[in-house]
């Protein structure tokens, strides 16, 4: 059984300024299972606050750095970066946020001072703009975490599989605390990207026709943005058909396998939707789903959407007159949202119904077994996995 | 001197319904002096207007498609087509225009039906788009110019370097006929396309700064643009260092020349705007012009627009994590205005004193003399120059 709040908050008051000792799944290698160990947890130091994580899930994003493939290694670290949690305590200068408050956490940050803060158009924080090469907190270039005095590394400044975290006042959205924290805290990452990508980014009309690239967890919440906007087609593409009868239920009305084609598929949308569709979003990463992606728009007012993260050493190749077609390509971080200023209103679209998160939630697990989520997702199975931190 | 409205409305009033003969230019061979002959000009058929041009100006385009070294040489012909004019007689079905009413022809056309001029976003019209291999006109496939029963081919619908042409009703943008013919004829083509692609596509506000690629006259009313727009900074980038004095008069206020630096003149122009400018206008049709006013844009809100038209085989590549950095790429044509709905505004700016057409025009000849203006375009020397129809 999960406490109350009201259980959560008095276990809180008692330990507000001193190291809290709790479970956390430390990954102590690239890709080998996260072993769940005692941490200790310093207090919040200025501009942070320490959170008592109720439940995370697990993203694409966790399982590429503990993978290590692609980037230096830096371990012993603690992942987790899709959450929803209780502010435990606040450190000096953080007056948006006390004791009790729900937050989610979000792996990038607003300053809310610097220019990029300022504009209106612009999410990428100068301050607290993502950094996965990180592994310490801003304040002190030192981690809040440590096992018998050895430290462990954050994630980007997140680090949600820890049953308490400490984590930059600026990566804290407040929300509703009548949202279900079990639900919404999916919004930290995936879903709130794609869906951001197509109601911020591409802002289909009523009506109007949106194909989606990549039918994963970040593709499908773009279809449930087209849908939410009133798209009357959402044509899905993907190479694995298999995906096709799930995404029924995120209003793909039509789906394309490009294997099943000789042409490319920019040409095979082309040809379903008289001369391109109205908006494209890209949600797979592949260099050649991108030119897709652009070049299926129509000429004179589509747009397309770029989401999935390219390789370091990806060209992005067109032939220019597209764009003089008045096609236009732009991309978008984390569905263009600011953190603080924009998820809050996310959380209430789920509370008023308009935004279904239960679809992307297909498996559950305790803290105990983090590493079947890893499996799950390495396997490709489902879309999101929650993890309760209490059995 | 030029005739008053009142005796041109005269000789029109005898005219409609029969064949004029009249002076043109006609181009016998690419490449050759135009020859100043007596033509013959049908009535207009339906949804055809005949109108007696008053003025016109020479345009890049003009000179490209008279040169013929890029595509199959259509000859003999008529060219022109930035021009002001008035309507001498219309065609069966023609309502929104009548005899003495002053238009500007312009090369693309705007039916009112088709799906692109219903959509707000686009002025790519399915009927009436440029199309440079089409010499004669749409209704019957015919050209309304003939020389003793030889015909002549038109040039993208307008040939105005006539003094009786022959254009679609869509075709023709009706303006204040107190407005000056021989200054607002410029607004037919390239001055409208440079201004609109800075005022309806980049939309820098007030107090941005705006790199402008390429200082001839579309580029320097692509910089007029940015001007009436408010920009504080507006950094003109060309090649050749004597079009940066002339610029000044357009609110350019600072200058690259790419051949003076050894790194690419993104990261100069980054370095100079403290991470990159708000927005760019390219417009030289260079590929690497284009990608290097897509990368000197600021991430978060950066938006570059591309106006130059490219070689057929050219490939814009840059590398995607651009986009994912909230860069926009957008292309426009015709500055994204609709020629019947949109040009008789940007008629009224010049007459409210907003935009400025003067410092445009550089040079004026008699239409006897029409080769000259050929001469100073092949030889880079000033703006635009105007070619008065009556002596």
């Amino acid at each position: 059984m999960a406490s109350t709040v009201g259980q959560v908050m008095r276990r809180m008051a008692s330990t507000a300024g001193q190291v809290i000792r709790c479970k956390a799944a430390v990954a102590w290698e690239a890709g080998k299972p996260l072993v769940i160990e005692e941490v200790e947890v310093a207090p919040p130091q200025a501009m942070e606050v320490r959170l008592k994580i109720l439940f995370t899930s697990l993203c694409h994003t966790d399982v590429y750095f503990w993978e290590a493939k692609g980037q230096a290694p830096l371990f012993p670290r603690i992942f987790g970066h899709e959450a929803g949690g209780i502010v435990e305590s606040v450190g000096e200068g953080v007056t948006d946020l006390k004791p009790g408050d729900h937050v989610l956490p979000v792996f990038t940050g607003e300053c809310k001072e610097c220019r990029h803060c300022k504009s209106e158009e612009s999410n990428m924080c100068d301050l607290l703009r993502i950094n996965t090469d990180r592994g310490v907190m801003l304040n002190d270039g030192k981690s809040r975490f440590s096992i018998r005095g050895q430290p462990i590394y954050h994630f980007v400044g997140t680090s949600t599989f820890s049953e308490y975290t400490v984590v930059h006042v600026g990566c804290l959205a407040k929300i509703n605390p009548a949202a279900p924290l079990d639900k919404v805290c999916v919004l930290s990452c995936g879903i709130s990207t794609g869906l951001g990508a197509t109601l911020n980014v591409a802002k289909p009309k009523k009506g109007s026709s949106v194909a989606i690239f990549g039918l994963g967890a970040v593709g499908l919440a773009a279809a449930e943005g087209a849908r939410i906007a009133g798209a009357s087609r959402i044509i899905g593409v993907d190479l694995n058909s298999n995906r096709f009868n799930e995404a029924k239920k995120f209003g793909v009305t039509e789906f394309v396998n490009p294997k099943d084609y000789k042409k490319p598929v920019q040409e095979v949308i082309a040809e379903m939707t008289n001369g391109g569709v109205d908006r494209s979003v890209e949600c797979t990463g592949s260099i050649n789903a991108m030119i897709s992606a652009f070049e299926c728009v129509h000429d004179g007012w589509g747009v397309a959407v770029l989401v999935g993260v390219p390789n370091k050493d990806d060209s992005f190749k067109t032939h220019p007159v597209n764009f003089l077609n008045e096609k236009t390509l732009k991309g978008t971080f984390f569905g263009n949202y600011k953190p603080r200023s924009d998820i809050p209103s996310v959380v209430e679209k789920y509370m008023n119904k308009e935004l279904e998160l239960e679809k992307f939630i297909t498996h559950e697990v305790p803290f105990s077994e983090i590493n079947k989520a890893f499996d799950y997702m390495l396997s490709g199975e489902g879309l999101r996995c929650i993890i309760r931190m209490e059995e």
